[in-house]
C-alpha cells in the first residue's frame, strides 16, 4: 500500500508540475510569435497604402470624378482660376461661357 | 522495488513525451491562429484608411485649411489661377485686389 | 500485478486528461493574445498613415513632382487657371508664354 501511495503522489504531482511550467513557456511563445507576425504583416500592409490620382474632364463648366475618388483641385478653360468643388467629387468652373472643366481626383488605394 | 522502478520510469517518461509533442502542436496552433487573425484584422483595417477632403474659403487673398488637413490646390476670385501654398496648409492668391480665396484641403482618415 | 495495472491505467490516463484540458486552455489563450496584440498594433500603425504634400515650381510651362509624389493641382503664372497633369506627376500650364508653373504634390506616407 505504501508503494501505491507513492505512486499516486507522483502521478498527481508530476503532470501538474509539467502543466504549470508548460503554460508559462506557452504564454511566452504566444507573445513572441504574435509580436513578430503582427509587426511584419502590418509593415508590409502599410506599404501597400498609396495615393492614387486621375483626371476627369468634360465640356462645359462641370466635371465629375470617377466613383470612389475625391476632387483635390480643378482646372478650367479660358485661363479661368475661379472654381468650387461640389459634393467633394465634382468641379465647377465659375467664369462665364466656360468651354471645358477638368477635375483632379484622388483616393487612397490598397495597391498589390 | 522492481515495480517501483518501472513506475518511476513511466512517471518520468510519459509526461515528458506528452510535453514535447504538445509543444510542437502548440507552436503550429499559434502560428496558424496568428496568421489568420493578423490577415483578417489588417485587411479590414486597411479598408478604413481613406482620403477625406473639404474646402475652406475666405474673403481676401488667403484661406487656411482646418487643423489636420493639408492644402492640395487653391481657387481664387477674379478668374485668377496664380497661387501658392504656405506652411502646407494655407492658400495665397497672387493677383492684385483678390476678393476671395478657397483652399482645397485633404487628409488621410481612419473611417468607421 | 494488480498494483502495476492500476499504475499503468493512471500513467496513461492522467497525462492525457491534462493534455486535453491544456489544449483548450491554450487555444483560448492564443486567441485572446492574438486579438489583443493585433488590435493594438494595427490601430497604432494606422495612425502613422498620413498625407504628406509639397510644392514644386519651375520656370516655363512645366513643373514635376518629386519622386513618389502625385500632382493634386497646379498653379500657373500670368493668372492662368488652364492646366493639365501629365503622367500623374507633372503640371503643364496651357496659356501662351507662361513664365512659371507650380505643381502641388502629395503622397501617402508612413510617419514616425
Amino acid at each position: 500500500m505504501m508503494k501505491f501511495a507513492i505512486f499516486l503522489f507522483f502521478a498527481a504531482f508530476i503532470p501538474a508540475k509539467y502543466a504549470s511550467a508548460q503554460t508559462c513557456v506557452i504564454e511566452n511563445l504566444i507573445d513572441e510569435k504574435v509580436q513578430a507576425a503582427v509587426d511584419s504583416k502590418v509593415s508590409s500592409a502599410l506599404s501597400k497604402v498609396q495615393l492614387m490620382c486621375t483626371s476627369a474632364s468634360a465640356a462645359g463648366a462641370d466635371a465629375s470624378c470617377p466613383s470612389g475618388y475625391l476632387a483635390t483641385g480643378c482646372a478650367c478653360g479660358m485661363a479661368c482660376g475661379s472654381w468650387d468643388i461640389r459634393s467633394e467629387t465634382a468641379c465647377h468652373c465659375q467664369c462665364a461661357r466656360i468651354d471645358w472643366t477638368a477635375a483632379r481626383c484622388c483616393k487612397v488605394a490598397i495597391v498589390g
